[in-house]
């Protein structure tokens, strides 16, 4: 399956083969860098090995995990890139989850001011969230993502083979953007989610496919996230910074796990202010704690997740920014809750029993 | 005197007064972050702190000098944004010579995935260079300009009066992208330049609208320097890498002075290539050394240079790419030239004797 992001770059879902690295060799790049983590060096680069014979290639591998994505790892980057001799007439490869392809993205596009990219991911989430929509960037002072840029790749290679290097946690993790996709936009695709609670018997092609079909066509109407990309934001205001505020404790989650417990938080906000039905929010909620269990979020946090929220690079200082649901399927930007509120949709979420 | 770049936005070359502010206050932004260094906080923000009056103003000040412009200095200001409460719907002014508008610019616009700027250009050469083209970023590795991007402001600001706060030796030193713009696109330009050599009595906002007038059409047919923009880099080839080896010794060349030396250089390279006449070539050289005078390139420093000339983002490993002039007023883009002929244009350098 191909997708066309407007005229920028194409996204292939299919086995990396010959045909992606021929359209490669045809842009006739000075070299190639290849950037990946220690997990994707052992478990996915011998999957795209054999196609590099004949190139000019330099590969470069960073410690895995989101707390190395930061500016001290891109100053090491950049500092292979020259050492390796790389020009802005080279061609980087970005092999590795939503971190590689970031902070890869990141790395290319402010090398000698930009050279070209190709996106690479091998996790489930960036497969679906990270390859579409050009933000690229690094964790800054704290906050995810709060330094980087919009540029877009030249190819998104997705290869489902990937996912089967991952374990089950993180699949499940990578899910919780398929399932954000389907309730910010597609009713149906919500209704074919119900059935899919067990997550080894999915036709991982065809479900990435539609899932990164409904991505594109939100950022191809909003490049730069001045409105209706917004919606791409559900779940993630508090997910966010629950996700930050757990990063360095023992009890971290992963960003698909806090983005399950901020669309909880959000889908209870969407109610309280009278848009989502006790029905739906019934539904969604059962739906999410089945996939994604009930880690407690400590109350004690409550007050530094809000500050986390103030720093989100969507709010400014005094207002926070939401995008709430109406229905599975439609959802509304530019809402906001006062930071009371917010503390009210945790609690709620602790507080939650589900009937067996 | 205004010229509009494309429709992306408007150079306005004037007195800086209430129009300027009234302007950017109808943008309603949530607040506004001045980036200066020590040298513009005393002697140019005084002459707009006027209009700041009930806006939201927070001021940075960093240390001055290309030395600073590193990736540490990006840090503290990426950080001081942060604990200023700054957002994307905020807009940042760089008032100051090239490092603050090429730093402060790159800042602005990976903070946060990138916030409106305005350049407030306070150097001849910033005025005249910097200010049109949308280069942005920082040295790096030893390398000028090395990390960055291609970005917009959202209005340069071009206040001839800020020149009477430099030194004479500035005012020459920015003179040379002058001379430089002339030379390469404009022989009517160039006569009158040769009038121009004390540089005391100059109609500044006619000579820098010409200029930027210049540099402002090169642009528009190439904003990404993939192809006509590289007639800019005439005397940058070979003066850069002057410049960066010169940077931490005691005789360091200001950036117009070092690029007066690449321009002598590089015209030589265009009379050995049967292009530029020996009668150009003598005018040439004697205009810029009665300018900028005769220092003299360490000999034990060609080959190190040369390595420099390697890391420009221009080129490729193995090849170095010139600009050359035909005559005064036409240039030619992608020639080439070997490392021991660039070391030979060097050696002529440094034996002009230029008769009285």
């Amino acid at each position: 399956m191909t997708l066309d992001v407007g005229e920028a770059y194409r996204i292939r879902i299919e086995t990396i083969g010959d045909d992606h690295f021929s359209w490669l060799r045809q842009r006739k790049y000075a070299g190639w860098v290849i950037i990946m983590d220690e997990h994707t060096k052992q478990y996915c680069f011998p999957l795209i090995n054999n196609y590099l014979a004949g190139e000019q290639v330099v590969t470069v591998t960073v410690a895995q995990g989101e707390r190395h994505k930061h500016l001290e790892t891109c100053r090491d980057l950049w500092e292979e890139l020259f050492r390796a001799g790389a020009g802005r007439r080279w061609c980087c490869l970005n092999l590795g989850g939503g971190v590689i392809g970031d902070m890869g993205g990141f790395v290319a596009s402010t090398f000698k001011r930009g050279m070209d990219f190709v996106q690479i991911p091998t996790t489930l989430l960036s497969q679906v969230d990270a390859s579409v929509g050009g933000k690229l960037g690094i964790d800054f002072f704290g906050v995810k993502n709060s330094i980087g840029l919009f540029a877009d790749p030249v190819a998104v290679w997705i290869d489902p083979r990937f996912l089967s290097t991952l374990p089950d946690r993180e699949i499940r993790s990578g899910f919780a953007e398929v399932v954000k996709h389907a309730l910010i936009a597609d009713a149906a695709e919500w209704e074919r989610l119900q059935a899919a609670t067990q997550l080894d018997h999915v036709d991982w092609a065809s479900l990435i496919g539609r899932s990164v079909d409904i991505k594109r066509r939100i950022v191809l109407d909003d490049p730069l996230e001045r409105g209706a990309r917004k919606a791409l934001n559900f779940g993630h205001t508090i997910g966010h910074a629950v996700e930050s505020y757990l990063l360095e404790g023992e009890d971290r989650l992963l960003h698909g796990e806090a983005i399950a417990v901020g669309m909880i938080c959000e889908s209870w906000l969407s109610h309280r202010a009278g848009r989502l039905s006790a029905h739906d929010l019934d539904t969604i909620v059962n739906y999410l704690i089945r996939l994604y269990g009930h880690p407690e979020i400590p109350e004690a946090g409550f007050p530094a997740m809000i500050g986390l929220m103030r720093q989100d690079k969507k709010n400014d200082a005094d207002e926070i920014n939401f995008t709430f649901l109406d229905s599975p399927g439609r959802h509304v930007v530019n809402e906001t809750a006062t930071p009371e509120v917010i503390q009210e949709s945790l609690r709620y979420y602790n507080r939650i029993r589900i009937q067996p």
